[in-house]
């Protein structure tokens, strides 16, 4: 019986829930401003944490759009069932702001001793390792010295052509089960930490691929902003959960083994896009 | 390079239009407008495949529930983000027709030779195997001879409480990635083959687990029906690929490898849950 508990053997397994209630204060990190981006709809605020140490050259440009006021007045301009919200110039001719052109691929980054890594205990066959990089789902090689962002719920990926280069102008997030072959194929720049619900419920485009044609009302998008750009009083005040501590892994532990009476059998295994990276607002 | 797209090597690989552009009519099969369900909401319908073969019992409790009109005038209760959209009876109110209760859980079944089964080339950590049964995503265990439908995108399954039994007169669809831990710890009953936008894209419930508060709107259902039950005017006419065929061999591979030029790092391997079942309307 314990084996099949191992955190909590000899005491009762604690759930979720239970688990974050016993946190503590140092169980949390406070993201930082200068890496956040408010998306506001006329609906709410999506609130994105961006990955500086995967996709820099991305980030730098997106912070110039930003600042630009590049996005604000675009709209979402795809919405493909099961897979990505898009938003950008569906025109294609809003000039980029100068300093802003495409960069290099940021598909994959070097494995630096800055990164707080928790692996998973189970694998899977995308990747030779999979975890947590501060608090993003990512992927190592350690052969190959090399880490990248998972596509999982929620991430925000840079849109691209053909060509492998792009410019942080057009960006995506994942609604759908994760498209994890999109995995070293795209820079991906962060996750959506709160409102990712305001993307995925918006009506699917009827368009090719999702997108919404001229008869189809777009999502405008009202402004995105750096939440260090934002007066204190206007700013989302959250926390998420850190993925470098005990508490973490026992979090982990009590989703690939769940102990609440309603589950039958025990997963005994949890994927690296099903582990919860809980948000709160203190 | 050839190994890097063995079923194509020597010609060029084709992509999923490719292939399903050069399939034979054999390729496809029709839906037993007997185990088909149509779930009609004011804004479409949902169309339901059934698999009798791995749930017979809550089957034939949903036969005896939709040929009563039971889920008529019922509606959506539940839209959870990233995870299901689940109808029924939000008040607990409406009788069970005659002859339908609880049955016995039917979590998995049997390994059946009338089952026919393509195994995936690559592994998850949920299951010793994974594959296409009859149409449907599915896991195996032959050393326990059972098998189980999986929790992919658009499975359809019963609601339950603790108890293991159910009825089958409250069912959810999944809408997010793949809750596979719910796997052999719920009846699953069918797939839906077409609209699941419908159901996907709905406001997300405020309540607690995502059920619809009160004064939230809930999307009425106006009938559910077995197609065969149906005039034939007024039947989807649908075709789903087959999964037991060279050309659905062919088809996974060029998702293993994605052979558009758009992609740069092929990911030699897919999860169960990506693996794409097309349906098209002749």
């Amino acid at each position: 019986m314990c084996a099949l508990v191992p955190v909590s053997c000899g005491a009762a397994p604690k759930n979720m829930g239970e688990i974050l209630a016993s946190s503590a204060l140092s169980d949390w990190r406070t993201p930082d401003p200068g890496n956040t981006l408010y998306l506001e709809l006329g609906t709410g605020r999506v609130v994105i944490e961006l990955a500086p140490q995967f996709a820099p050259l991305h980030i730098a440009n997106i912070r110039k759009l930003v600042r630009a006021g590049y996005f604000d007045g675009l709209a979402v301009i795809r919405l493909q069932d099961n897979y990505v919200a898009q938003w950008g110039d569906a025109e294609g001719t809003r000039a980029l702001p100068a300093g802003v052109g495409d960069v290099a691929a940021e598909f994959d980054a070097g494995i630096s001793p800055s990164m707080h890594f928790t692996p998973l205990p189970d694998k899977d066959g995308y990747a030779p390792q999979v975890g947590f990089t501060d608090g993003f789902p990512s992927a190592r090689n350690e052969q190959l010295h090399l880490t990248w962002l998972a596509h999982c719920y929620g991430m925000v990926g840079v849109g691209r052509d053909e060509n492998p280069k792009s410019s942080g102008a057009e960006l995506y997030a994942v609604i759908g089960h994760a498209p994890r072959h999109l995995d070293r194929n795209v820079a991906l720049v962060g996750r959506i930490v709160k409102g990712v619900e305001l993307l995925s419920s918006l009506p699917r485009g009827k368009g090719e691929l999702g997108f919404y044609n001229k008869v189809e009302s777009p999502l405008p998008i009202r402004t995105v902003r750096i939440a260090a750009d934002v007066p204190i009083a206007e700013r989302s005040n959250l926390e998420i959960l850190r993925t470098d501590t005990p508490l973490f892994t026992a979090l982990v532990e009590s989703r690939r083994n769940r102990p609440e009476p309603w589950f039958k059998v025990q997963a005994g295994n949890i994927e690296l896009c099903n582990v919860p990276l809980p948000v709160r607002e203190p």
